[in-house]
């Protein structure tokens, strides 16, 4: 468990502690101000004109600053990056924002949407929380840890073994995310594993993390929807990369497992080298 | 409210709102049952062999026992129809009951999945419950009126207007529920809506009955699957019918919507008569 970033930034094991506790203190507040714009009426003909009132975006919005006017009160020198009000540079350590991942669930009153916050050392996201307020849940991973919190309920997070794909549990969002490349690369995946399952955004990730599902594969995903879930995913002993094994902090295409080896025979299918 | 069934059976109003609380009772019941249950290790390499520890399955079979053994005690004289443990015929009322709708959600520690129970007076369900037990959610309907409860929280559920299949939010489990037929009148009516989401189960009708969804569209229900939402469903004010408009209280293909003018345009694609 090295967790010394020395030289590069002062964010030793304490650093770190402090951090994670206010960025799960600072979700809280988001699901607080989130919370009561959940399952209002939204006027679906007004919308589609562009008017009326939007509870998501409202409640994206208003989530997205209170995370950073609670993060910048106790860590003024960092910098934000966020879905709703972009980019602001900082001291190298940045804190990276989705105040509503999984919107499109959100906006139809489904439970698989989520509060994202990563922090980003300009490698690697070094910690990471997800908040679902209305269950009152917590997923968060930091320095190869991962946990739950709900209520007065805590548990360390691992993933389980899944040696063989024809054992393997697998989710996406959507069968739409993929190009038609992607999605015949899905499918020759899908016709692998045991059983596949639609639908999910970040609670997608946190269930790897806790053993009930073996495989995540998801496409198009920004920097925001996929850094909070890595220190999660491996803080439990689970894989995240792209397709092609690379680096999935920038987004784009996404596998998690929860074993190493389900994780290299599903790269195989969707690298396009199987 | 026409709610006498005279001659056919003595449930009159009073009689209906006791079978209504009893139920909403029973299914907390079961939901306790099933509780310690979710998310729970399962050791997918052992089940893949028949083998090990089921909590789905005996979460299932557990559930269903309670719900038959509690109603049992109080209307001795119904009769029972119900996934795990089959029909035992009674006075023509029958119990209707899926201890876990939504099964593979329950599986993979998702949400979406929950306890239903219907009482089918040989024609139609006269009453539905829907009950999430890790949300604390109730969903209910009967005589033409729908309510949700969690915790203190006590509301009629209505839907919502939708004119237009084109400001439609559209849901089904899984594109892979329908034959090929099936799929290709699903895909030109997802090609209509403004958005189409997958995964949900049972959550799904709770949601166009909340007025947060405008269109359920699945295939291959069994009749437990689908009685318990009717009455939520339409004492809410929406429509649900099988894909060519008939009673859809045997299961097979339904389309649920909260507004008449989005079932009917649904219909039309559905029906293969658009």
């Amino acid at each position: 468990m090295a967790f010394d970033y020395g030289t590069k930034h002062p964010l030793n094991r304490e650093a770190l502690e402090e951090r994670l506790a206010a960025a799960l203190e600072v979700c809280a507040a988001a699901g607080r101000v989130i919370l009561p714009h959940f399952r209002e009426p939204i006027a679906v003909e007004n919308k589609a004109d562009g008017g009326g009132y939007d509870p998501v975006t409202i409640a994206d919005k208003d989530a997205e600053a209170t995370i950073r006017a609670e993060l910048r009160r106790r860590f003024p020198s960092h910098g934000y990056f966020g879905e709703e009000h972009g980019h602001e540079p900082g001291d190298g350590l940045t804190w990276v924002i989705d105040p509503i991942d999984g919107t499109r669930a959100f906006m139809t009153g489904m439970l698989h949407w989520g509060v994202l916050l990563a922090l980003f050392d300009g490698m690697e996201p070094v910690l990471g929380v997800m908040h679902q307020p209305f269950t009152g849940e917590f997923f968060f991973g930091a320095a190869g840890n991962a946990g739950y919190r709900r209520g007065a309920e805590r548990r360390d997070l691992h993933t389980r073994p899944c040696a063989e794909l024809s054992a393997a549990m697998l989710a996406t969002t959507s069968p739409r995310l993929f190009s038609t490349t992607q999605r015949e690369r899905f499918d020759a995946l899908s016709a692998s594993v045991r059983m596949t399952r639609f639908g999910g955004d970040c609670y997608l990730y946190c269930l790897v993390a806790m053993g009930q599902l073996d495989l995540v594969v998801e496409a198009g995903l920004k920097p925001y929807d996929v850094q909070a879930l890595m220190p999660i995913v491996r803080g439990a002993g689970g894989v995240i990369t792209s397709w092609t094994g690379g680096d999935p902090a920038m987004g784009g295409s996404v596998v998690a497992a929860g074993d190493e080896r389900a994780h290299a025979a599903a790269l195989r299918l969707l690298s396009g080298t199987g």
